[in-house]
């Protein structure tokens, strides 16, 4: 593997997951102009989504990938206007914002919906997905989010797949920060269809996502979306027909993705790529945790996509000042998403490895030194939050 | 103003309006990677709206910019969903592929409109749209293509505007091929909204659009989109609260176009701009002209951003074999977009001047000596076509 990115160049490392730090040798791919209707990046557009089933396991040819102009949100939004038919009803499982946004996009559609929503953490279980499907049988479709970005948590994808094939109602999920690293394969679990994007776990750059559906849901969804920009049946036609992409597609983020794929095989796959997250994870949390740091999450659930952190307790510690005292030394981090206690969270996935993840901890140390914060231990308010959720 | 690029470097370059070719800076400026929550990405994204407001002539300050995710499509689409009303209807002005396109939109959001179409070029007049509007006060807003860049004519707005106005309607205006080089001033037009995107007359890379609207229009949008992802109203309020995008932005792409922007201004703004495509055309379509070639469209009608010709009647003429020669040479051409007759297309926009433009059509000439094309005059049935247009 090549060297990662040196923040003393001058580039802060970027422990956010998407935008997240890049390798240089993605970044140049960015280097040339490429005519969206030649034949040179039509090959690229069909390569981009060959290996993506690879990746998906998807080895008896029952899926199809749509790659989509805009951020990864467009493609769930795609996802839900184009499968769920005008008269169907989704069960929205939320644990956080990317639950509550698929919520609201189901609101926006006018399409029906119910909403199990568990708070900013507590995770949907099998149990109760399968007694809500019981309950109502207008329910055609679940959607999960896989890794929910804003706490961490890597939600019981297994567990919500079986309930719901056992429901014989369809699973669509939101895999956004998860797709490439954390195992999704399509011959282990009864999905329709699932989302990601470009920059999170394959590495590249952010300008487009995907979704990978079984090819019967993307021919069979002809008419049904309420958008002609985010309608996933034109724009797989159109790929089928033509190789191209509907609209103008940009250019420069798909070489940049061509060339990440080509590092996420060379690296290993998925299974490495999840290796070195868990590697960056457990560094990073068992340094933050010597610290006197407390994640929210216990290790069971905790994801190796991001981890939120308590703020400490000493009133000392203001998260503004710690992120520019961070960000002085190389690395940007992010605010937290809980609405019930001060957090903040720091990511693991990106072009970096456990020695960067050591060096996120000693700046972590000498940035509370700089504050004068003596503890980094959380109050006890945030403790007894933690304490709703088992093991 | 630095060096073109060289498509002897292997890169050939682009004559087709987006992608186009850009310059090495600005493909350079994606070369590190940008936190989108980060003061140094906010800083890039309100530099990014003001310019573009500044290239508007906005200097009264009643309108704002509002930069969308994805290729300039989903910017059409976004502006009518926003701003049309439920109750509203649109007229829309068509004489090529993005004016059906627009009708296409209005279809799936399932609001009313009527739609004007002239067929492949020929420009809707002022006076029919001020009949259109007389005799339907059912309509809310006029839809019209700036640029229509299938045929490569410039619409008359300034009649299509003043016809709007005096009949008390809406003004929407899609302008992506046109604007920040063929002029488009508030301070002169009564517009209401207006479209562009990133890799058009300002030479970034594509990966987004952005809505030039009044500000009480923006204000008034709320709770009238029909699509979460692409909410103007939404995404304005939160980068007026925020100064950051609704969701994960282009980054390396808005570095991109700040870059595109510095370069536009240094060389003069959108004047300098329309002057360099200006000679571009004129250069190109003179030395093609010599080579027995016909435009489609009278002097009076062709715009400085592509141009159609006629494909020549000789029968040793094909055009995929002419575009690989093209291509062999260094030049990305485009196919036509016309329905009746043979055709083909060169741009002139992006980062090439006319001495580029005089290669071209060396270019052009050795590539018909390859093919054995004797004569490049196109069939009489082309011509007759053309007759339909009086200059
Ligand atoms: C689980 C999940 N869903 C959706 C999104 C939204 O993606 P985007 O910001 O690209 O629209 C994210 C972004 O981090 C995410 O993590
Ligand atoms: C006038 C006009 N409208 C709309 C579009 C569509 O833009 P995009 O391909 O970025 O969606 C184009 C693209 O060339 C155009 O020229």
């Amino acid at each position: 593997m090549t060297a990662f990115p040196d923040p003393e160049l001058g580039e802060p490392y970027l422990l956010t997951p998407g935008p997240l730090t890049t390798s240089a040798e993605v970044k140049q791919a960015m280097l040339r102009d490429w005519g969206s209707w030649d034949g040179d990046f039509r090959a690229m557009t069909a390569e981009v989504r060959r290996r993506l089933l690879e990746i998906a396991g998807d080895t008896a040819g029952a899926y199809d990938c749509v790659p989509l102009q805009g951020s990864g949100s467009y493609c769930v939004e795609a996802m839900l206007g184009s499968f769920v038919p005008r008269d169907g009803k989704v069960l929205v499982l939320a644990n956080g914002a990317y639950g509550l946004r698929a919520a609201e996009t189901m609101r926006y559609l006018g399409r029906a919906f119910t909403l199990i929503d568990k708070g900013d953490y507590l995770p949907p279980r099998g149990a109760e997905v399968a007694q809500a499907l019981a309950a109502d049988p207008a329910i055609t479709h679940v959607l999960a989010i896989h890794c929910e970005t804003s706490s961490g948590i890597l939600n019981p994808i297994p567990e919500i797949a079986e309930a719901t094939a056992q429901a014989g109602r369809k699973l669509l999920i939101d895999s956004m920060s998860a797709f490439g690293a954390v195992p999704l394969d399509v011959r282990d679990l009864q999905v329709e269809a699932f989302v990601s994007s470009a920059n999170k776990c394959i590495e590249g750059v952010p300008g487009f996502g995907f979704v990978i559906a079984r090819k019967e849901t993307l021919a069979g969804a002809k008419g049904n979306s309420h958008s002609l920009a985010l309608d996933l049946h034109a724009q797989w036609a159109t790929m089928e027909k033509t190789g191209q992409w509907r609209y103008t597609p940009p250019t420069h983020v798909v070489a940049a993705f061509v060339k990440a794929l080509e590092m996420h095989r060379a690296e290993g796959g998925a299974p490495a790529r999840l290796a070195r997250y868990t590697r960056n994870r457990d560094t990073m949390v068992a340094g933050m945790r010597a610290l006197g740091f407390e994640t929210l999450l216990a290790d069971s659930w905790l994801s190796p996509i991001i981890v939120t952190f308590f703020c400490p307790a000493d009133p000392a510690f203001a998260f503004p000042r710690f992120y520019e005292l961070m960000k002085d030394r190389g690395f940007i981090i992010y605010p937290g998403k809980l609405t019930v206690v001060d957090s903040f969270r720091i990511g693991c996935i990106g072009r970096m490895d456990d020695t960067v993840m050591n060096r996120v901890v000693t700046a972590a140390q000498q940035s509370l030194a700089d504050m004068g914060v003596a503890s980094a231990v959380p109050p006890a308010s945030a403790l007894a939050e933690r304490a709703n959720l088992a093991a």
